[in-house]
């Protein structure tokens, strides 16, 4: 019998692994950060011992969703603005709400408090993109979640930098702070073409190939952003980035409504990834990414809720219902976006994306134990037919009972082990309260 | 002072009245069925005590959720077959699976699956159309929801009646049988112009206007059907309709996906009213109805989840954030479907669409005791700026705690009263299990 840290047992596991394998009384044993083994309960019973057991019977074990795109801090920003304009939104709310009140402790209390949303609703890897990141690092590092973080740069001052000078000096800080995280991981994130320029860009492409980071950015998230950049640019936008040597297999981009076949061709030839982020291109009425035709041409895309003020929530598995949901509608078409195909996209590919596939995204031996238990002993979830489309279609992010992250439980029958939820609530209304204020409103 | 039955004081109170008044630290009197103020908790303390008294600290109270379509116990056959072409999911899964299965237990353990699984996440009425109806306003009795009824009526054999002459005694039956019943209510349901003849259409028709309660049937739904009445009926349906007399304030239509400008022109001037199914839409490929024109002309909208083999769930906080954000990227205007048209569609305007406006919908004295409690102290939902938008965009079926209809209490704390949940699955997932024997799957 060999010793190991936790077997969790009992469960029906999705693995996810290349042949979809589905184990039913399925078990999955532990020890330090990794998985050792994967299989049926009483041949993981037979080979090993453990030091903590979780009875998973009623539960679904999976995967940790891996929420590819969001603006932690910005759930203390949750609802200030809906239903308007797009530029209103962020002219009128958006800029002026961040630019009197982000801050150190803004940014990590509404980085703990994604956190405790997040692992509550079964995510236990996020990629991040916003002000003050390394308070950001500290509150996932606390939280004991996995991320790939980037200071967001722009050619105006933020409240973190007053040129981008400094904001890419924050990024090589961050990079070489947090090189050596077992959890944390850093990347480049200029916001955007539309309001970086050439030399940031270029400037930031140099910083990840020196340290062989990934790099990200918006991209064209809709009509109004890709006229733009035609007329600035003078040139298609993807050919652009190609021109300044962006298109490569570490280079990934959010949105990508507006991207038509040309566009979707130059992306899948260069081995750049992109990330679908459809309630949030939903509420701010931006469009729908051509997802089915970048899948068809090869391109691995992963999925994102975006920030809490464009979505509301962060949650990964209401997101991965829209997905499916809203290809279908879109192409007319009710074969496309299976639940299997956005089940992968919130997990493996997910992970592809982040560079993380030899971590996370799938249950195998040699991975790292990231696991989510989802209690099927529901109404909601009564009876089961099809676990993929059960999980897509009907499962929600309060059916989350245990998290594992990093070999780490982090939330046991629904309570957080590494976040104080009580008080990360309280400091975010605090912070609520100052931001209604230097606003007017409320 | 005046004593009454129940209290709720300390919430949030958002009423949903002809002035959209919004009750900080309120509170709701409630004696027998009504209720009999609403206002301000010291107020409302002042005035009455109570037998019994809720604390609603830290938790938004509103009118209970109006479910405005769906086929409840279709709950057995949640997620059998998804992700494929309209036509075969019908002709290959659903018809098989109902003929082989749809029996008395089905419809009845079916039903009250259901009604645990909407009063758990907020829905205090329901519409229904399915077969056996008997059985789920059995059910719905059992479970203390109000709901409006109708047998599915087409021209074939159901499981239930050989003829559509037998159909539609069985619903005469219904309507003579829970006439006086202060939850149930009966209506005429014929399925479709494409499932009905004429005559089965008109007779249909005249049971309805003898007892003076609604018909309904589905309408329009996707293009094929659209292009298959056009066909059938050598005119355009809704004329078609007007020609059989259906268009008056009693009738509504649900889905209505293919209307287009005159159709909505029609229906308004008739005092028609729809009912908008957006996730059974999206997941079906049928398209998006034009509410927002059917809204501009003045059309009565309610929402409703369909059944659950086409959703998969019940849930109508989430088909109210699916609702608004469908609506915009359809019509690329973030400011159209507001959060609160949306909360109006789920209230007060379903309960006109179901011609209940004097029962449910709103919180003012006169009205029955039909109320839900949020809980708003959790992760997902801090900070919050607007109730509306909190409610459409943020909220899950979930949070819900406490559910009140008609004066009693049916969920308290999550835990339901009226239904004995473990059993209800235990007889769902044995029903299930003939299912996949009688379709050779699992």
């Amino acid at each position: 019998m060999i010793e190991v840290d936790i077997i969790i047992s009992n469960g029906l596991v999705l693995t996810i692994d290349e042949n979809e394998t589905v184990i039913e009384n399925g078990a999955i044993a532990i020890d330090g950060e990794n998985i050792i083994a994967v299989g049926k309960s009483e041949e993981i019973k037979a080979r090993y011992i453990s030091r903590k057991s979780i009875d998973a019977t009623n539960h679904m074990i999976m995967p940790g969703l891996i929420n590819s795109h969001t603006h932690a801090a910005m759930t203390c920003f949750r609802g200030i603005a809906d239903d308007i304009e797009l530029m209103d939104w962020l002219n009128d709310y958006i800029f002026p709400a961040e630019a009197k009140n982000v801050n150190v402790e803004l940014a990590f209390w509404g980085s703990l408090l994604a956190c405790a949303e997040m692992i509550k609703s079964g995510t236990t890897t996020f990629c991040d993109m916003y002000i003050f990141e390394d308070e950001t690092a500290k509150a996932a590092k606390e939280a004991g979640m996995r991320c790939l973080l980037g200071e967001v740069l722009f050619d105006f001052p933020s409240p973190n930098f007053k040129t981008p000078a400094e904001g890419l000096e924050y990024t090589r800080m961050l990079i070489e702070k947090w090189a050596d995280d077992p959890l944390v991981n850093i990347m480049v994130e200029p916001h955007s073409l539309y309001t970086c320029s050439s030399s940031l860009l270029i400037d930031a492409k140099s910083l990840a190939d020196q340290y062989k980071v990934p790099i990200a950015t918006h991209f064209l998230e809709n009509k109004g952003e890709a006229k733009q950049l035609r007329k600035k640019l003078g040139k298609r936008a993807t050919n652009f980035l190609k021109d300044i040597n962006y298109l490569d297999e570490r280079f990934f981009a959010f949105h990508c409504v507006c991207m038509d076949e040309e566009d979707i061709k130059i992306f899948a030839d260069s081995g750049c990834k992109v990330v679908h982020n459809p309630e949030s291109n939903m509420k701010l009425a931006s469009g729908v990414a051509p997802i089915s035709s970048m899948l068809d041409h090869g391109i691995v895309v992963g999925l994102g809720t975006d920030g809490c003020a464009s979505n509301n929530n962060l949650d990964m598995l209401q997101e991965m219902d829209t997905a499916a949901k809203l290809e279908k509608v879109e192409r007319l078409d009710p074969t496309v976006m299976s639940a299997h195909t956005v089940t992968h996209m919130a997990t493996c590919n997910g992970a592809r994306v982040l560079g993380m596939e030899n971590l996370a995204g799938s249950l195998k031996a040699g991975m790292k134990a990231d696991i989510i238990a989802i209690d099927l002993n529901k109404p909601h979830l009564t009876p089961m037919y099809n676990s993929y489309s059960h999980l897509v279609y009907a499962v929600n992010g309060s059916d989350v009972t245990t998290v594992i992250i990093n070999g780490k439980i982090v939330m046991k029958d629904r309570r957080l082990l590494t976040i104080n939820e009580a008080e990360v609530m309280k400091r975010v209304k605090e912070i609520a309260l100052g931001i209604k204020k230097s606003l007017g409103i409320g």
